[in-house]
């Protein structure tokens, strides 16, 4: 039996390979989850996947799981991955790095003839980014008990449809149940931060995610005319939601020294046309920051805001959804792992948390879970400019190779 | 030759029949400016002139005008009339009631036989509201040399496809030049304001209009992830426009004691996805107030609210369309001729300004130009909740007639 070896080409060319889907902006990739072009990615990875020799199943939430046996077949398997959907102007590797990561993997040992004790899986998560379904990890969310499928399914993208309905469309409704034992989880991903470019770190050894507080509030108002309607009895739906998302932008701004950040990424009104007011809105915002206690209070901050920016506009609102992950220590073990066998392959390791959201914050809810941090330039991500090269993912990829060989024989 | 008198029930029968086409929500209507509905409305109002004999021509800007010969044809025509598109969730009366009461003068001069000296023309104007082409009044701003008429044709849908191009789609982009002289120009409107239904009052004898600056914004920023990007870093475009449109709102609040107004009535922003932040955004808004030199610093300290919201969320905010109305008081002698020709048939009448904006304004630059207004209960439009009676505006109607006698006459 040879000694399983990440193949650098290989791996870089299979990424280069699914960017070509999608494509969005110059350099980017516009493939939101469940969309046709998530739809051909998928085709394409399931069957470089099933080329690799393994089973494919896919689950109720559109997850698909690649499956390698192991030479003790019984045993809960060692599941690794991330997810091929992007943001509307995403890049290129933000998900994909992780998955290719994964099949690379699994090619490796098929290469050199390695079988584990323990089974493989190779996951691609449904609808992680949350660009078109909020909220985001909402199929890993599912797997591990932190939401009901039915809510999972119903959850309605902007458009409309509910996703459930797209995952039928796309030919992606799986009748694998959601959920099943695993020995661990891993996740390579580029780090989303500035911090491995800037120090020329080769992997990120993630000890934990950020707490997160997601917010969907829906504005009620009154339609009139623009011109004579009395500013006092204005109720605009359209400044309750501008009203709302200052006081939300503000409250990240307050906890900027400590690196807490809040976003409002979406407004919509009805009629929003020149010369009536909205009677209608929709804001979607969110607050994190590494200390649980302080995204607690960020979010009831918010919970504030809301009453406040609802009584000085003369609106309702009402919290129609509010999601919260994050906040939970990775596991130790794994942790450590990840750190040794990086530092034994001869690579430079750093410690550091996550600031976006990733499915691993719900796996870790239900099993030993690590993250893998690779570097992308300047930070940049969620834009078509995410930039990054094989030899900044290689030691990366060659990390998950082998901790994924040590849990699996263990 | 008998005497020409307005039939109350006729006229109600057909402002109940266009009401018919392009209904919104209960009670109100969805038929804004060149949509099929557009169309449908267009088409009757065109076979019920022509049934009322009159000569139907179509300008370049859609406008449609329906001529009655005077027995001195060279003579320029009176021009009375209003608009026939709505909001999106617009009333019943708000422009149709002033067509209305156009055609049934028309009619009423026919039943009678009644000859003028100076002809008539009857006017529906195109996009009176803006509601889906900014600015409003665009097609009698053409009309009155305010707008060149390639620009009104240029003007943009709020998705995408030009006025001129869907003048063409609906099957009234006309041939007739835009503009001709005219005696004067008289327009019949609801309120839009409590005033007339508080006190009871017939007819309303409008002095002037409120000065009014529109503005619409374009914001330019950079798509980055809502997680990591650190908050003094961030260049969202969205919020660029909520900042910008608290802003605004307040500047209206400010002068509120003085009944000054000002409206945020539309805000897009892309991608306006969970989880990125955005990178383009564009606002629509506007300022007015009954003191011209009030309205115009209230839109300098617009412009100033603009420098310092792109300041604040580090973007770039460019005015890509400005425009401006109002301000100039109407004809007196024409106002005087509505305010006793009103009296004289016996009906309340009471002066008052129009905030709203109207395609008299315009006209006010190129003809003695009046207005007649009818109330409407509680000053609700904009709305489907607009509200008015036969009774209501059949005083209006029959002064309307008799203004337009003695104009056409003289």
């Amino acid at each position: 039996m040879a000694t399983a070896k990440i193949d650098g080409d290989r791996f870089w060319a299979t990424v280069m390979q699914q960017a070509e889907i999608g494509k969005g902006r110059e350099g980017g990739l516009a493939r939101v989850a469940l969309s046709d072009t998530d739809r051909q990615v998928r085709d394409v990875f399931v069957r470089w996947c099933k080329e690799a020799g393994l089973t494919v199943s896919i689950d109720r939430m559109g997850s698909i799981f690649a499956r390698r046996k192991g030479t003790d077949d019984s045993l809960p398997p060692v599941l690794f991955g991330s997810h091929l959907d992007s943001q509307v102007n995403g890049g290129r590797f933000d998900g994909p790095c992780g998955v290719v990561a994964g099949l690379e993997v699994m090619r490796a040992l098929d290469d050199a003839g390695v079988a584990t004790k323990r089974p493989l899986v190779l996951v691609n998560w449904t609808n992680e980014e949350g660009a078109r379904f909020s909220p985001p990890m909402v199929a890993s969310g599912v797997f591990a008990g932190a939401y009901q499928l039915d809510w999972g399914l119903a959850r309605p993208s902007d458009e409309g449809p509910a996703l459930g309905d797209e995952l039928k469309r796309i030919g992606y409704a799986g009748s694998a149940p959601v959920g099943f034992p695993v020995d661990c989880y891993l996740e390579l991903h580029i780090e989303q931060g500035p911090i491995l470019d800037a120090e020329k770190v080769e992997v990120g050894v993630v000890t934990h995610g950020y707490t997160s507080y997601g917010f969907i509030v829906e504005i009620k108002g009154e339609t009139a005319h623009t011109g004579p309607w009395p500013m006092e009895k204005r109720r605009n739906a359209l400044m309750g939601a501008a009203r709302l998302a200052v006081a939300i932008d503000d409250i990240g701004h307050a906890h900027a020294a400590t690196a807490g950040k809040s976003t409002v990424a979406r407004i919509v009104a009805w009629p929003n046309k020149a010369g009536i007011l909205s009677d209608w809105g929709q804001i979607t915002f969110d607050v994190r920051h590494d200390d649980p206690a302080v995204a607690e209070r960020m979010a009831a901050a918010a919970d504030a805001a809301i009453a406040d920016a609802a009584r000085k506009a003369k609106v309702e609102m009402k919290v129609i959804d509010r999601w919260h992950w994050g906040g939970q220590m990775f596991d130790a073990a794994l942790v450590d792992l990840v750190r040794t066998t990086a530092r034994r392959l001869g690579h430079s390791t750093r410690e550091l948390p996550s600031q976006a959201g990733h499915d691993a914050y719900f796996m870790a809810r239900v099993a030993p879970t690590a993250m893998i941090f690779t570097p992308c330039r300047g930070g940049i991500t969620h834009n078509n400019g995410e930039l990054t090269t094989r030899d900044e993912q290689v030691p990366g990829v060659r990390t998950l190779l082998e901790v994924v060989l040590a849990r699996a024989n263990r």
